[in-house]
């Protein structure tokens, strides 16, 4: 299939990485995998099958897999045979292990789970129709967050500017509009003329695959580069400012992002560019001291050494896949979030803001 | 074919970039676009086809398409009908459009015309043959030179050292050898213990085929990891020094070389590690002042967006697409050559070894 199926997605765009059909029995995801060759949804119907989605990265983004997990869990409470909240602890724990890194996975469980066990006892079906009214408002939550900070973020974006952005932190991996590219879409709806610069994102391509096809859609400029040129293009005044999103803020501002963020806000840093970072408060994860205590997954090396079944290296090399690396927050200008901008980027700046609304809530 | 037709390949190696087939008519080159899935060597009988081959990178790499151009020139010699100088001026000019960054084509080509010029009225199989010789002087010179840069360069690696490089300059990139690859081999031909990280070196991967591959075929230890990661390998302490090679060396010392290599630079600064480059004295062309003059070519950005055949970003995306960065002369910790040690890497220090041994010979 190439259209959305869902007849109202939250968003409102013409696609969603993520979106729950009206029977509360279907999550349909796009399959990012197959991006941009072909927008192909798949019908995901429980939590087992969620799971490997998002290890699969047919839904990736740090939000996009946190609106995956609020759905998923509420699949499997209507597929619960036992004790409904058992089953929902065991999906949560299921849910949490598939991508290390991504804070919102497991923020968004927990946030479902609570929800449950506020409900007090009552049938599956019960609590299934009650967890999902809470993941589409945890859901629409995402959206006017995204907008929120796409604003925030937008007033630091000079009319004319060139942009880097690194990754895919946009409609897709979000519930919809975008963390990076929203701060880049409201630039563009406030008049403002913007160009993009998109790391093309390797191994997994997700700038040239993703960013540059949600860009395109927009109309928006956008010109892919090789992640290694981003340097060239500072050192040539070509790229004025930088801006990502964020897999996991620590309490102390560092940011766990896509591998090659940290060489973005280095360069960024040595060429007196500013480097901001924009995320849902959902991502700051406020018991984690700094970005030392953040696991950082390491993927298979297949996806270095193999493209499209090609090989692209000789058989047997070693590899280092690290998923994500961490800036420290010295590097990041700001931090674009829909509580407010945290600038200078310090802990006190952080937990201000993270006491400011009273807990993980939107 | 699979096994290097020559019967005597100067550097020794079982395979090399470029040799002149013993009657003087067939230039052989091993096909680096098919590594590592396999080893094809191209018979070569004219210069347009030379000219073809260095413009689609069957050959690359600077010294290496400066042997290939020299050896090309004896071919044109070979087939020259009418004056045999207007030939080679001819070959020349045709030869120098290829690839304009690496400043070793058109020194190649050069030196090969002067020589011929200096030969006085002779006919053109003569001319050839004075070329052929000519021309393999200046290959074995290539190896003897990038022996001499690694010996040097392999003083400054330290004992169980993780040195990371970019692109490939080795063997395939040179006579044979390599020139940051040769300081690798010379420091682990010394006994030390060298883990070698290679950038995988996007759009065209030199690092995946061409350095992995290399560098496995002499049991050296090797990962590969995506371009953008080496800020992050850095920063956890897990790279102690960076060496590349150059296409070009200005007067100043600036130095272009494959696209990345600035980065890689600044941030090897930035953490306070070393930062080398090591290439043959030809690849310094003392006529331009800095890295401000020298042409960095565009290539196509099919070389982004599609690999194998199987696209990689929506159909009509903007690409930009430099081969080349240029690296200021403040960032280079070193350049190690046959001449000796440039450090610190300025105007004067390079003048002083230019004079050194009397204009462009090795």
């Amino acid at each position: 299939m190439n259209r959305l199926p869902h007849p109202d997605p939250i968003s409102g765009a013409s696609y969603s990485a993520a979106e729950l059909m009206p029977d509360d029995a279907t999550l349909v995801l796009l399959d990012q995998r197959q991006l941009p060759r072909a927008q192909v949804y798949l019908e995901i119907r429980d939590v087992e099958s969620a799971a490997r989605a998002i290890r699969e990265m047919v839904v990736r983004g740090a939000p996009a897999i946190g609106i995956t997990a609020a759905y998923a869990m509420v699949l499997a409470a209507r597929r619960a045979r036992g004790d409904v909240l058992t089953e929902l602890e065991r999906a949560r724990a299921l849910l949490a292990l598939q991508r290390p890194t991504a804070v919102n996975l497991s923020w968004a469980a927990d946030r479902m789970l609570s929800h449950a066990r506020s409900l007090g006892a009552r049938s599956a079906e019960d609590v299934a129709g009650a967890l999902a009214e809470h993941a589409r408002a945890l859901h629409r939550d995402d959206v006017a967050a995204n907008r929120r900070m796409g604003q925030l973020g937008a007033a630091r974006v000079p009319d004319g500017a060139v942009v880097l952005t690194h990754c895919n932190a946009g409609a897709l991996a979000t519930g919809g509009y975008g963390t990076a590219l929203g701060v880049i879409r409201a630039a563009v709806e406030s008049g403002k003329t913007v160009r993009v610069l998109a790391d093309e994102t390797r191994p997994y391509l997700q700038g040239s695959r993703l960013t540059a096809w949600e860009l395109m859609q927009d109309g928006i400029a956008v010109e892919l580069i090789p992640d290694a040129s981003a340097g060239w293009f500072f050192s040539r005044n070509q790229i004025d400012l930088a801006v990502v999103g964020a897999d996991r803020i620590a309490r102390n501002g560092d940011v766990a992002n896509k591998i090659g963020t940290y060489s973005v806000a280095c360069l960024a840093r040595q060429h007196g560019r500013p480097f901001y970072v924009a995320a849902p408060w959902s991502t700051v994860d406020a018991t984690t001291p700094s970005g030392e205590q953040i696991t950082i997954e390491e993927r298979s090396g297949d996806e270095l050494v193999k493209l499209g079944g090609l090989p692209l290296a000789p058989a047997g090399v070693g590899v280092r896949n690290p998923a994500f690396d961490v800036t420290p927050a010295r590097l990041v200008s700001a931090i674009f979030s829909e509580r407010g901008v945290v600038e200078p980027v310090s802990e006190s700046a952080i937990l201000a803001l993270e006491a400011a609304r009273g807990g993980p809530g939107v």
